[in-house]
């Protein structure tokens, strides 16, 4: 206990974080102890933040990307004074606590995102960093620099193998984001052993080639050289990586450097090993020095006292634009604009119609004026998926107010930026991509729906309808597998005014995102006069028109499919055969109603009753029962045009009519 | 026409697959026009293939990673004397041709894999190199070079971006695979316009980083230039990047150089330009001159010579060493071992048991022996996913004979790598990681699933019982996910000897990828002398036992649930209700069985079942009916120990026991 007050602040943060885990008999000791002294350079010297207010819009980010390291940010955020006792450090990992195995946005005060599956924090703090840029680029002032700080982050080996972070990486250079600094944990360990065995690229010159300034800090525990390190990069316009040779489980006496220091506890006489070695004391477990508990509330509050001279900057900013310092409330609020509804546009009805891609299109050109927050994008398809409005500039550097991001051929990263931007706030993103490349994009899907984040999807090209490119573009699975992730609303509009309350639908969802599935083929723009109301679209499930009287079979489809059922309809009712029609955009708006509304379109006794829907038939039997059918493509796709392909599978209306008198038995 | 013979065999090229494309009114003319000088070179001057016979093992292979410019190697398979004639070129894109929108394995005699999906290709080439540079470790003697050939490829920007190409470009600079070459078609265009819009990292330096050798081209129609960089490709251990300057749909007068050459028709006037433009006559369309049409065959010609010289070679080798060569003509047909059901362990009834991942690692160890042709790996969680063995000896530089590959957190690289592998025969991959990291391999599953390949995914940790590492961590929709693509075989076996003929199951199936998902937890192994023989869970789902007579109701499950329903069904039992307890590892298995069997197990007359699966309920309708009831989480999990989790979320006896009751009314 002779060392200095840092050494002591570190080795707290060590031995907090390694106590932790050996109580837990559970989780990672190697990357704190390893990288102790990184954090405390940052909370300590670097990072402003309000451990009052952890939602200060102004304050530093700090991603731990490498999320399995979950005590070192449970430490910091305890020492520096958040609402995070430890009483809750001696709960890591336990039912019911706010110190989960990886760090869990929304469950523990100054945790800025969900971290854990590799390369996600790396791309969700570039979507951050992109906000930041963004709203930079729109709010500030001369003098009045409403948005200015840093995003910080720590990553690892593993997040450096991730390709998301690859193309994260590539897309941050591209849009110069400067206010990005990420130290590299460089330990030359992972988890089947040294990296030798598997990553032998030259990580720093890779970096440069996405135009990244590389700095390096020969050894992680050299203060000094962090700091400078931090202020080089600062200094440089470029994102910054930082690589820092550390040793994973620093103190550990058997440990330290191998990868048995990762993933378990370390051991009791481990554990004791390295208190001994590092000079603290083996009891108790948990330790605080004194001073370094005082050290480190001094550094929040110097963070309150950043806050309160911003809080005086914003109260200037109120006075000098009065409009748009209201505007910006509004949107770090994720209140809508008043004028959405009236902006909706109202599609006349057309036999010939358009795509819904295509009326999705113009929902975005009808919207983008009044949403000042919007911020679209595609990965390399604007023209197919209609994400591009009149008028709009793009995201540069040079115009960091533009609101168009061309993320390039980089789904994955697009899904995880666009999770960061949601998490920075002030913005509602949106971004395009095919419906079957969901698939590239989805462990960022995931992340979004687990941290209840707004992030709007416009999946074109939703089915065989796509035709001509054939299988591998064809989604088949997609629709079911975004259904079956909890907390994600999936809506596939039947016509261009269901596409206009599908976008109303995914901006009022503020707890989760939306998935639009569009088509590419033109459909008819429906008759309301004739049909129930759009607007009931929003419920989910309506009945579009019961054709021919008591309905005695149900047909229900979603979006192209929709018009094929209400030709089945049509032919039924010719027949003699009442059939009511289902249009069925959205599962989980549908459960989301009364069960009285529910029971009021599928009545238990009509047990008829017949799905369509251009994709797996996977999930559909929940709302079709044991008597009903389900009408779909339980294969591959094929490359043809799309009539051939709708007629050569068997997604007709002839086959609807059989299926119908077959369940109706 | 007073051009050389060269370029009037490229302008064949060209115009060909231009004239597809407008015949067409749909596809990507950009990347033929622009690199036929390219595919020239490979197809005439350095590919060994013998059009005659295009599974020849030790052919080259060649991969259009960019699979929208899918009439250049069309066309090229026309020209060189593949069974693919013209007349299939004029249907491109039609309803049964074997000239789909993109390249479709199995569909098209010459097509090595199916490409599309940007990147997938790029990291499919680098699975085959693994595949060739191991076969050659073990197969090749001094003098007796059985595998000795080139992967050649061409790679777009758009392959660049994506993460997986990122991931298996550092993989492949890692293995020093040097027989892999790829052309860079360095157009600077993509669909959204200039790459200056969202591609400005250093390609060159980036993959120099990554260990490969990178080439320049300054013209991608300079042809001498072209053939010394794949001499010096050839002259070099690491793989090699040739950057080659190219301009995308090369000779149209005003498309060349736009992103409107890239995926549309030039258009009837702009093609004509076109030909005028380059000498090339403007009729008849599909103009290969005679000379031409020569020229490519001798080449093809070439090839068969080669061809013949290699079974030579195969027949000297069978000579000298017998075994092998009949080892190895087994493992190139894809047959199994004869040794396989014999070793196949049988484990002892015991009521503490062992995670089936831990009796996956046992069965992995048995086989391993018998099965040369097993090569395994994870993506960094080796010691997790049990997917080593003993003796095993890593795939590297040095030991290509080696069967473990050390992916590094590469979960996607890997999954399209052993895409590779399997394309490339000779071998059976299989590969581990946490069921839910099955999101970062869901692209390259899918292509698996569409090529028919026989790849094996080891997804341990497969429910919340992988407890404390919380939500992150916890499959939740993954089972779903995984079941509704098509051709995906999913098994999730119940106790040890499930899981041994689960990997049976898996190693037979010859026609598509087999997820197997394994728990983190123990399961009791059951003792057989009380239960139905585990053999029987080779057919999907089987009646494990009847307790208490005629059966009232149907519980139903798979994997570590089945103790959970079996005790239910005890309970039951005291109370006077006789249930049947159901052990379904796998929906696939089950749907293939004859329909009176399917019957046998879930009568249509008993309508009171609980289906219980700690994963999403997502898709379980369809076996419980109407009237059953499924318990599982819709919603994510939570980070504790993993008891908690099972009783705080309901996966409970006590629960299973009431909705069963409830389910008889």
């Amino acid at each position: 206990m002779n060392s200095t007050l840092e050494q002591r602040a570190i080795n707290t943060i060590r031995f907090l974080s390694a106590d932790a885990v050996q109580k837990a008999n559970s989780g990672h000791p190697g990357l704190p102890m390893g990288t102790a002294s990184i954090a405390y350079v940052l909370w300590a010297r670097h990072m402003r933040y309000d451990p009052q207010d952890p939602a200060w819009p102004n304050r530093d980010r700090f991603v731990l990307s490498a999320g399995h390291g979950s005590m070192l940010l449970y430490s910091m955020l305890h020492l520096s004074g958040y609402a995070l006792p430890l009483e809750e450090l001696k709960r890591f990992r336990q039912w019911g606590s706010k110190t989960p195995g990886h760090p869990e946005y929304g469950e523990t005060p100054g945790v800025e995102t969900t971290t854990g599956p590799l390369g996600q924090g790396f791309a969700t703090g570039v979507g951050m960093a992109m906000a930041a840029a963004h709203l930079a680029g729109v709010y500030n002032r001369a003098d009045l620099p409403l948005v200015d700080h840093w995003i910080y982050g720590i990553v690892s080996d593993g997040d450096l193998m991730e390709g998301v972070a690859s193309e994260a990486a590539s897309l941050a250079g591209h849009l110069r984001l400067g206010r990005l600094i990420y130290f590299y944990d460089d330990n030359r360990i992972s988890i089947d052993g040294s990296t030798d065995r598997s990553f032998s690229e030259d990580r720093a010159a890779r970096f440069a080639a996405y135009n990244w300034q590389v700095l390096h800090v020969a050894d992680g525990n050299d203060l000094a050289a962090l700091d400078q390190a931090v202020a080089a990069a600062k200094a440089d316009p470029r994102p910054a990586l930082i690589v820092c040779r550390t040793h994973i489980g620093f103190g550990l006496p058997t440990k330290q450097d191998t990868a048995d220091a990762h993933g378990s506890p370390p051991g009791v006489e481990e554990l004791a090993g390295a208190k001994e070695k590092l000079g603290w004391p083996t009891e108790p477990a948990f330790f605080i020095p004194e001073d370094v508990k005082e050290h480190f509330l001094a550094a929040g509050k110097a963070g309150q006292a950043a806050h309160a001279a911003w809080k005086e900057l914003l109260h200037r900013y109120q006075q000098k634009e009065p409009a748009l310092a209201a505007q910006f409330e509004r949107v770090l609020a994720g209140e809508l604009p008043a004028e959405m509804d009236a902006s909706l546009p109202v599609f006349p009805p057309d036999a010939k119609g358009m795509a819904t891609r295509q009326s999705s299109g113009k929902v975005i050109n009808a919207l983008a004026p009044v949403f000042p927050e919007f911020i679209g994008g595609s990965a390399d398809l604007t023209g197919s998926n209609k994400t591009d409005f009149a008028g709009m500039v793009a995201f540069t550097p040079e115009t960091p107010q533009g609101r168009y991001v061309y993320y390039g051929v980089r789904e994955h990263a697009m899904g995880a930026a666009m999770n960061g931007m949601a998490l920075y706030g002030g913005v509602i993103p949106y971004g395009g991509t095919f419906l079957v490349f969901f698939d590239y994009v989805k462990p960022a899907v995931r992340l979004a729906a687990l941290m209840s984040q707004r992030v709007i999807y416009v999946f074109t090209h939703d089915s065989i309808g796509l035709g001509e490119d054939g299988p591998t573009h064809q989604p088949i699975e997609h629709l079911a597998a975004l259904r079956a992730i909890p907390n994600v609303t999936v809506i596939r509009p039947a016509d261009a005014n269901e596409t206009a309350y599908a976008w109303k639908a995914a901006l009022e969802n503020k707890t989760g995102p939306t998935a639009l599935a569009l088509t590419r083929q033109a459909l008819p723009t429906l008759d309301r006069s004739a049909y129930a109301p759009a607007e009931e679209s929003l419920k989910g499930a309506y009945v579009l028109k019961d054709y021919g009287g008591e309905p005695q079979v149900i047909l229900m489809a979603s979006g192209s499919e929709v018009p094929i059922i209400m030709d089945a309809a049509e032919q039924l009712a010719g027949e003699g055969i009442a059939a009511r029609v289902v249009s069925f955009p959205s599962w989980e708006l549908f459960e989301k109603q009364p069960q009285a509304y529910r029971e009021s379109v599928f009545p238990a006794s009509i047990r008829a009753r017949v799905a369509v829907e251009a994709a797996a038939t996977f999930g559909w039997h929940r709302w079709i029962g044991s008597d009903g059918a389900v009408i779909g493509l339980d294969h591959f796709g094929a490359s043809a045009p799309f009539e051939i392909l709708y007629r050569e599978f068997g997604i007709t209306a002839e086959r609807v009519v059989e299926a119908a008198k077959h369940s109706l038995g």
